[in-house]
C-alpha cells in the first residue's frame, strides 16, 4: 500500500503542530500545505517549521486553496483554521468537493449538529455525496468533557448525574488568549467584556453537553452558561501577563445540560494563570452518579495544545475507515497513538493513482 | 423499527445480571435464554430473577441450545458461559451459524488473537460467511486495562511506557473467587497451587496488552506474568473468607510486554480480601509516559461484576452495526450508557420479519 496523504491548512500553532507530528510518523506523508499567512505563504514548510527536510519531497505553503486541494490529491485534510462552523463551512465543502476526508479543530465542529443543524445535514450531505466523510475533533471538545465522559459511562448499567471539571493553567499560552479569558483586568472590565463578547472564553461546553446527551440517550431541552472572573487575592506573573491582587486571573465558565427540566451535566471549566499559587491543583475531574458511581481524576490536566494536535492526527485512520458522511466522537473507534505504520490502521481499499 | 432482540447463553451472576439490566431499558427485548443449570432450566426468567414479568412475553429457560438460537430469531446473543476462547469456541461458532451476532465475556474472547489466533481467524471466517460479527468485552479485559489506555494514548503524539494498576477487594466474592485467589491459605499453599493452576488468578492480561500493543502499532515480542501471594500482617475477616495475620489475604498478579525487547508496559492487579486494613485504597491507576504525560486514577475501581455486565450490555448496538466479523474494543465506537431507545443506536437495517 503507497503511504497516507495528508495535507493541512492552516499553519499555525495547531497546523504546525499537526505538522510536526506527522513528520515523525512512519507510512504518512505530508503532501501539501495551504496558510494565507503573508510571512509563511511561499516558504517551505520546513524552513517554517525549522525541521531538516532530509530526502523528503519539498512542500511550498501555498495560500491558494484551488491550487493545494485538487481532486483526491490526498486522502485526508486537516484544518485548523476556526472555531466556528460558520466560518469553517465553505473551506470544509470545499475540501469534500475534492473527494478529500477532512479533520476539522473547529470546537463547533465537533458536534455541529448543537448549534448549526442545518450546516451540519448539509456537510454530511456533500460528504456523503463525494463518498468521504468529515470530523470534528480536539482535546476538549473531544475528548475530556465528552468522549472521556462517554467511555466511562459505558461501564454503567444507568447514569444519573454528571459532573466535570477541567482546572488548567493558561500560562503557557500568548497574548490573544489572555484577551480572550481576561487575565489581568479590573472586574469590571471583565463584566463588560463578557458582555460585549470580547472576553470568550471556552467554546465546546454546548457540543460537548450535546454529545453526551445524544450518547446516552437523555432528551436535552435546554443548555445554560455562566462565565464569571476568577478573582485573584495573590500577585500573579507570567510570561504574558501579569494580574495585581485584586484584578482578574483569568474566566471561570460553567455550563448546565438539563434534561426533562433537570440539571443533568454539570460543566465547569476554570481557565486562569498561576492556579497553584492559590492552591489550586490542575487536573480533569470526572464524577458519576449511577449504578456504579465514578469518579476519576487526571492530575495535571492533559494539555490542550498537544492533546488537539493529537486527537486530531491519531484519528486521520479512523476518518479514512469510515462510511461516508459527517462523523463524531460517537462513531469512530476511540483514536489512539500511533506508535507503528499508519498504514496498518487502514481498513479500506485507497486508491493508488491520484490526481496530480 | 421493530425492538431489537436479545438472547442469554448462561445464566449465573453475569447472566442474570445482563438479563436485570435489559429489563430496564427500552426499545429491547429478551426474547430467549440458554441455561444448563438443572436447577434453572425449565423455570421462568422472571421467577428466577425475582422480577415481576408485568405484561411482557415469558421466557422459559431452555437448557437446548438447538431450541434457543434458531435461525435470525435474535439480533444479538450474549454468551457468559465461559473465561477461554478454546471453551467458549462451539458455543460461539454454533449462534454465528445461526446468523446471530455475538458479545462474549470471556476474557480471552477481548482478545482472541493473542492465545489462540487459529480460532480467531476461524471465528473470523464463520462470523463473515454468515454476515454477523462477534465481540469479547467486560471490565477487564475490555475496559480497565486496555481501552481506557487506548483512549488516554489518543491524546498522546508519543507513548513511551505504559504502566497501569488495579486495586480491587475481593469481599463482596463467593467462596470460588476465594479459592481461585488463595484467600486465606498459608503463603506454602498459595506457592504450590500458584504451580499447580489451582490459583488461577486473574485471566486477561496477555490479551490486555496485545490489544494495546496492537492498537497503539507497537512491535511486542514477549508477555511475562507473574503471581504471588498478598500476605496479610493483620487478621481480616470477610463473608466468605478469613485471613489469620502471616497468611495469604489475596493473589497479586503482574504483567510485563516487551517491545523490541524492552518493557514498555507494566501491569498489576493485587486481588485481596479487604486492603483498606493495611492502608492499601482500591482504584484504578494509569500512567503514561509519553508527550505528554498521563496520571489518571478512578478511586474505588470501578466495580467488575456491574462492569462486566454493562460492557456487555452497551455494547449491543456497535456489534449490530459493525461490519462483519471477528470485532474487538479496538474496532467499534465506544459503548456508553444507553439511557433512551436502544434502538435510535442503530444504524443499519434490522429484518422485521424474523424466523420462529
Amino acid at each position: 500500500m503507497r503511504n497516507v496523504r495528508v495535507g493541512l491548512w492552516g499553519f499555525g500553532a495547531m497546523g504546525s503542530g499537526m505538522a510536526r507530528m506527522l513528520l515523525n510518523k512512519k507510512g504518512i506523508d505530508i503532501v501539501c500545505v495551504c496558510d494565507r499567512n503573508k510571512a509563511r505563504a511561499g516558504k517551505s514548510m520546513y524552513e517554517v517549521l525549522g525541521v531538516e527536510k532530509l530526502d523528503r519531497p519539498e512542500v511550498i505553503i501555498n495560500s491558494n486553496p484551488e491550487e493545494v486541494f485538487t481532486e483526491k490529491r490526498i486522502d485526508v485534510a486537516l484544518l485548523a483554521t476556526d472555531s466556528f462552523t460558520r466560518n469553517a463551512f465553505d473551506k470544509i465543502k470545499f475540501v469534500l468537493e475534492k473527494k478529500i476526508n477532512v479533520i476539522s479543530t473547529a470546537e463547533e465542529m465537533a458536534y455541529p449538529m448543537a448549534q448549526e443543524p442545518e450546516l451540519a445535514e448539509k456537510l454530511d450531505k456533500i460528504a456523503k455525496e463525494n463518498n468521504v466523510s468529515v470530523l470534528g475533533t480536539g482535546i476538549n471538545p473531544g475528548f475530556v468533557l465528552d468522549l472521556l465522559i462517554l467511555a466511562l459511562s459505558g461501564t454503567c448499567e444507568e447514569v444519573n448525574h454528571i459532573k466535570a471539571s477541567r482546572v488548567n493553567d493558561l500560562s503557557p499560552f500568548g497574548k490573544a488568549v489572555m484577551i480572550e479569558q481576561g487575565v489581568g483586568i479590573t472586574k469590571e472590565a471583565f463584566e463588560k467584556g463578557a458582555e460585549d463578547g470580547s472576553i470568550a472564553g471556552h467554546v465546546g461546553f454546548i457540543e460537548s453537553i450535546n454529545m453526551i446527551t445524544k450518547g446516552i440517550g437523555w432528551n436535552l431541552n435546554k443548555v445554560d452558561q455562566t462565565r464569571e472572573p476568577i478573582m485573584s487575592s495573590v500577585y500573579r506573573k507570567s510570561n504574558y501577563a501579569e494580574v495585581k491582587a485584586g484584578n482578574v486571573a483569568g474566566c471561570r465558565q460553567c455550563g448546565y445540560g438539563y434534561v426533562d427540566n433537570e440539571v443533568k451535566i454539570e460543566m465547569e471549566h476554570p481557565q486562569q494563570i498561576l492556579p497553584h499559587l492559590e492552591g489550586q491543583n490542575t487536573g480533569d475531574y470526572i464524577t458519576i452518579q449511577g449504578t456504579p458511581n465514578i469518579n476519576l481524576q487526571i492530575t495535571p490536566e492533559i494539555p490542550g495544545g498537544i492533546g488537539t494536535i493529537a486527537m486530531c492526527v491519531n484519528s486521520i485512520p479512523h476518518i479514512i475507515n469510515a462510511r461516508s458522511g459527517l462523523k463524531t466522537m460517537l462513531d469512530i473507534p476511540v483514536p489512539r497513538a500511533m506508535m507503528g505504520d499508519v498504514r496498518e490502521l487502514i481498513e479500506v481499499e485507497i486508491e493508488e493513482k491520484v490526481e496530480a
